[in-house]
């Protein structure tokens, strides 16, 4: 009988980020984050495919609540205000841990195939923005434009927010980064 | 001594597009490439890391190219003004060859290694424009953002040009796609 272990996804995320900032990324095995988490190796295949995906585990809940919002948004509101809208419900949820994101995303950076992931992460969060405005009726090249200068907003206002020493509200640095595209662009 | 084999870049680039395109990127060795190519497995690792890289060979010349225009752009443009001019230059050499292009991004669009290694060079160029802005100036935000907002209107506009069965000028399509972007992120 397969015993499910409460919290184990928590548990590993937790042990593998300590793994990783401790002996870094590539000299941490799956054995070991498992050990760490009191679980076995076997456990954390139920929960991760492999080590990469530990760090990306956030993912599919972010895009399902950037998705919501983009459902939820007033049905008058253009498509850069849905963006808006999304933008800050990213905000709230990016924003919650800034010494453990800073932690992540310091890995992350140090490793190009970490980045390629997080690339590809970030590229299914604006695809899926872009069909969810396609879905209110918005026509497809201005809906895919709307998600992409979304994710310009979101990518850079989140570096500039994970690299601050005295970072504050992430959804503010939103709001400001995407006055500041709306000036950039328009110039 | 080492007989270095002239063209031999091309002829592998070739032969691997072939490849691919006969028998799946999957499928395909690095022995096969270098055979049809004419050329030993150790010349194509003279060329290419891996057969993934042989995808991508264009992109070292293409992220020189876009620098040089941020760096020739007049001193008086604009942000906008500048990336408007790198999309220009982007638009002329990645509109070159359409059915051959189309082949690449249907070979690159089933395989997520391949996608993510197409998301690493894309985010590299925008760094280089983000980069190459600074340099004249613009402050780290606004570089970044117009960067992100450059390569938004190239994504749109590369993917709607090579999917099009009638696809036009790549150039038209980026001036287009920048004209929609401003309209959508001003509304």
């Amino acid at each position: 009988m397969v015993r499910w272990e409460p919290g184990a996804g928590g548990r590993l995320r937790e042990a593998a980020m300590e793994l990783y900032v401790e002996r870094g990324f590539e000299q941490t095995t799956v054995a070991e984050i498992a050990q760490r988490a009191g679980v076995t190796a076997r456990t954390f295949f139920r929960h991760f495919a492999d080590k990469r995906e530990v760090l990306f585990a956030g993912s599919d809940d972010l895009l399902a609540a950037l998705t919501r919002a983009v459902a939820e948004a007033p049905a008058e509101a253009s498509p850069m205000t849905v963006v808006a809208a999304v933008l800050d419900v990213a905000g709230g949820l990016l924003g919650q841990d800034h010494e453990r994101t800073r932690q992540r995303q310091s890995i992350i950076e140090a490793h190009p195939e970490l980045q390629e992931r997080e690339l590809i992460k970030l590229a299914r969060m604006s695809a899926g923005v872009a069909e969810g405005l396609r879905e209110r009726g918005v026509p497809a090249p201005e809906a895919a434009l709307a998600a992409e200068a979304g994710l310009a907003v979101l990518r850079v206002a989140f570096g500039g927010w994970v690299s601050a020493s005295d970072p504050g509200d992430l959804r503010v640095a939103m709001r400001e980064t995407l006055a500041a595209l709306r000036k950039v662009t328009a110039s």
